[in-house]
């Protein structure tokens, strides 16, 4: 089967397709074909080695992924040849908080992942996909779905009449828009493209503000919201807006903070944290159980279509990691398998 | 002024008419000319004796009323004359969990309610009304739409593709349904009147169960829930349903118990309880924040409208009393008093 | 190796000693060599067909044991020879809250339990004794510590300060007793026995109060509460203690049942539940989690002993039984094998 | 009456003993004498201009302190003449998260404080004294004990095992370790003083690090945990100690930092937020009802005593806020008024 891998350096020139022997299942384990890729920024930094520079190589990049089952081991239950199926973005969290153990099993690094013709996982590691979902659309939920939803509703609750401010129009951020409307909220939304802005009302938003020509946009926020400032703020700009979604969130409002799309440099002021109760919650995608409570939210609403920007075929998936690299998408790309 | 009073004993012939002083306001009081009231269950049974037997008399009933600031005394800072208000259930419930003291303060008894033409309450027991809702939509929020609020919101959380089962199309029922489905969850509902579910549809019902026709609506529910049952009960039919309702909630789920409404013999076999982990959370209305959130969350949503069934003109209360008592509407009755 | 075994019929005296095979461990499974099992009433009911008179025959009785690691499958990671381990309750209940399919794994009935010399049980089923516990004490833990623990703690939070009633002096109910006092709880213990009061107050219980020399015993702990009434009840006792805990707890209170203790047949006057928003929760042991939980929480705290009543010889096994039976003891009855 | 006054400017110069007339009670107001006066750090910002450089002035300072009731308004009914009562820490936060306005209710700055022969409180912002305690103890709950408690209880649940990392031996920092210990916790203590580390330990502290002799406490930590971190940590130390209260975390840990002890400067690198999914809670001392519930616990545990390092007399005020600059005390530091 081909796949691509990193092999010999980091960086995407390392990246290159291969043929492979197609992975035999364990009795647990479940083959499958995959169909769709999805790329988060992180997959992006694994392959630059930005993300963890000791990872050792080869390595097949890519966390999220779906597609068809094609075999299954002797004592395998969950799933029979022909199911659709997604990945979990960490095999061995399968609920509650997360361990270091975990941790440890996420896909697309330390583990192999999912930009290859075929895969392996056990069958804990994977989930049904809901039926109105296109492939394309399964491919981004194990970690851009899951992630927005575990700032929204593991770490909420989030009420209706809520207000949520999310910063940007990337794969987490336009999960969250779409997840805190269906939940009854009112939601704020930055950009700097008066044309993204736009395609966030189309899809819900209640207020836009265009960081690029309102660049005090903590400020129009809390004029709109008389002074109070909004109850959740989804943070995915880092160390660059922190101190303004500080502003933005109420008194013993929320932040969360989402991993890897923030960077690793960011510094903080402590005083607002401090003097105005407010709480910093770390976010770090989520377990299977979030991403099957994401998948059933999903199947109640199909109206509510995860967004793909772009897709790529398979033999391109370079340019689709530049084209990521360039973030001038809207919601998510994917790569298309088969 | 004009005002209803229960005297000379319980009964809905002892509700008479009659003129009264208005009622002067202390320094931290305001004085309401009220536009509209909404009756509840819990009015009907403590004007025929049913809720308190011992409740002293003249009692002005009913707990629920919208109306417009006429005064306001020297100390006030929250209202000015001309601000329209509803009234909190318990004056002294301001948030968190109640007290004995906070259910002393409730209106209609202990305290003179708002069936009159003008009424006094201290301004920490008022709210403003939402300005995209009439005044007799404001007059059925603060029982039961807080109510509904309080067992979905306060007990949950309730996320988006969790199911609700919802007993009846009753005021606190099609509470229930509206705010739900503005939760994201699906919904399901039961009555006996095929008109009545046919509107529950129209307001949002994902499925509907006509009790009379399907006795064991329960293993309705399992079947089209594939045997899982719903995560949420909102119970308020009491001892004749509940059985039932313990059936169709899933392992680990909730069933509100909604006061009044479920009567006061209800007993229970606790085997499920036990044996499935259930949760029987008793719901006994809110505070004044649960009645804030409320409004917050149907000032976002100016789709969501209170249902009226039927408004009464203020001379024919006791009519109105009757309907309540007759129990055919689906939402609820107002009587209109300016 | 020898083993007790339910075979032929229920009833104590279907319960035969015989001699097995040793069970084989699969690659991700554990052989333990048993050192101690401890009784709890969901046993008996068990072995007299009263739990599941379905359960298929023959069975080998009995949730919970501790022994010391004989063997492990070529991919166990978990554990190693000569570890001391205890039995997860419910063998696929490793988090959070249980599902159908968890609850279908439960030891000593459907699943074979731990009355034998050597039992089998896949590493995720097992947990680490704490080093100061003994083999006897260590088996007391995986049912009735785990649901004391469950009541107290996951359905909490339980804060320094809070009055727990804990009805009798059984397993669960010494368990509740002595972490509620490890919390900073104040702690209501009821007995028909001065004797087993006496060792309650030794144990830490703050007051003490006999049920059979004070048949309103509610009224006491109302008396002693100044009217308030107990924050939390632990409710063993079923439908014949039911009322008077539901009056015995505070408004807005929390009544635990638990489970099998408290039979099949009581039945419930919903109006307190109704009228002072009182939370019934069904406790059902509890989690892989939370046994671990209590394991930390007793190496944290060498003076918690779990109380074992008496110790039996393998070879009277039946004596135990009959012994429980006869709810004498006061903690728990232990069956040393090993 | 002889009351304390900055007056003229900030600064501890500015602080002068005068003459007032003594505070006259309105209808809900009562007249407490004061008794005994505690000192935060709060206080000493406040003086000298650091808290609020707005603060309108003549300004009675200090936050908290207890006493008699002298006086009550008529319409009083939660005090009468004769009780011994502390004040709330925000007059206007009775229960729940702070609103803006209960913030800006706060004693010793925008209101009137305490360092005065009487002051006069709404009955709403005073509560009563335990009985066991004496007025000096009382005088250190409703800021830093109630700090304290926020941070471990109303944010929490702490459970019992868990762990607890507190910083230093200031007032929040000592009933930090001693509720941590009531609720059943261990308890990390590091200081620069061996002397104050014997404290600590006599106080109940299980393990304790000087952090002069090693800087890098945080890895000891770890070390002593097994690599894993500890639940929770108590962090007044502000920018200086909070990059090593961040590794020593475990991952999913809380770490509360503490208002206004940490000083406005700190900042903080994101990463180990992110990548470990910690939460980062501002704690603002708390509202009147935490100042009950550990009221109600100290209530509970009479061997439980604020720990006052030293006393004052009245006259000698200055020389007390002086003490608190040099930081060399341990618990907390009391004025004795009468």
């Amino acid at each position: 089967m081909k796949a691509y891998r990193l092999q010999g350096g980091f960086g995407l020139a390392k990246l290159a397709a291969c043929e492979l022997p197609a992975p035999a299942p364990g009795p647990l384990d479940v083959r499958v074909k995959v169909k769709a890729v999805s790329l988060n920024y992180r997959d992006w930094l694994m392959v630059e080695g930005h993300y963890n520079p000791k990872q050792p190589l080869p390595l097949i990049p890519c966390s999220d992924g779906a597609g068809e089952v094609e075999a299954v081991g002797p004592a395998v239950t969950r799933f029979k040849v022909g199911d659709r199926v997604m990945g979990a973005f960490a095999q061995r969290w399968l609920q509650g908080p997360p361990t270091p153990d975990a941790l440890a099993s996420t896909v697309g690094g330390p583990l192999d992942g999912w930009l290859a013709e075929e895969v392996v996982f056990a069958e804990s590691g994977l989930v049904h996909v809901p039926e109105h979902l296109t492939n394309a659309e399964a491919a981004t939920l194990p970690c851009a779905g899951v992630t927005a939803w575990s700032a929204l509703m593991t770490h909420g609750p989030l009420l209706p009449g809520e207000t949520v401010l999310v910063l940007g129009t990337g794969g987490v951020s336009v999960f969250a828009l779409q997840l805190a409307k269906l939940a009854g909220a009112t939601v704020y939304v930055t950009s700097k493209s008066d044309a993204k802005l736009a395609r966030a009302r189309a899809l819900g938003a209640d207020y836009t503000v265009n960081y690029a020509t309102t660049p005090d946009w903590a400020r129009d926020v809390l004029r709109r919201t008389g002074g109070r400032g909004v109850d959740h703020v989804v943070e995915v700009g880092g160390a660059g807006t922190l101190a303004q979604s500080l502003r933005a969130v109420r008194m013993g409002g929320t932040v969360s903070v989402i991993g890897v799309l923030s960077g690793r440099a960011g510094e903080l002021d402590l005083a607002p944290v401090l003097m105005r109760k407010l709480k910093l919650q770390g976010v770090l995608v989520g377990s299977r159980a979030e991403l099957e409570a994401l998948a059933r939210a999903l199947s109640a609403h199909h109206d509510l279509r995860p967004v793909v920007d772009r897709e790529f075929p398979f033999e391109e998936a370079p340019a689709a990691f530049e084209a990521l690299a360039r973030g001038e998408h809207f919601g998510k790309l994917v790569i298309r398998v088969a």
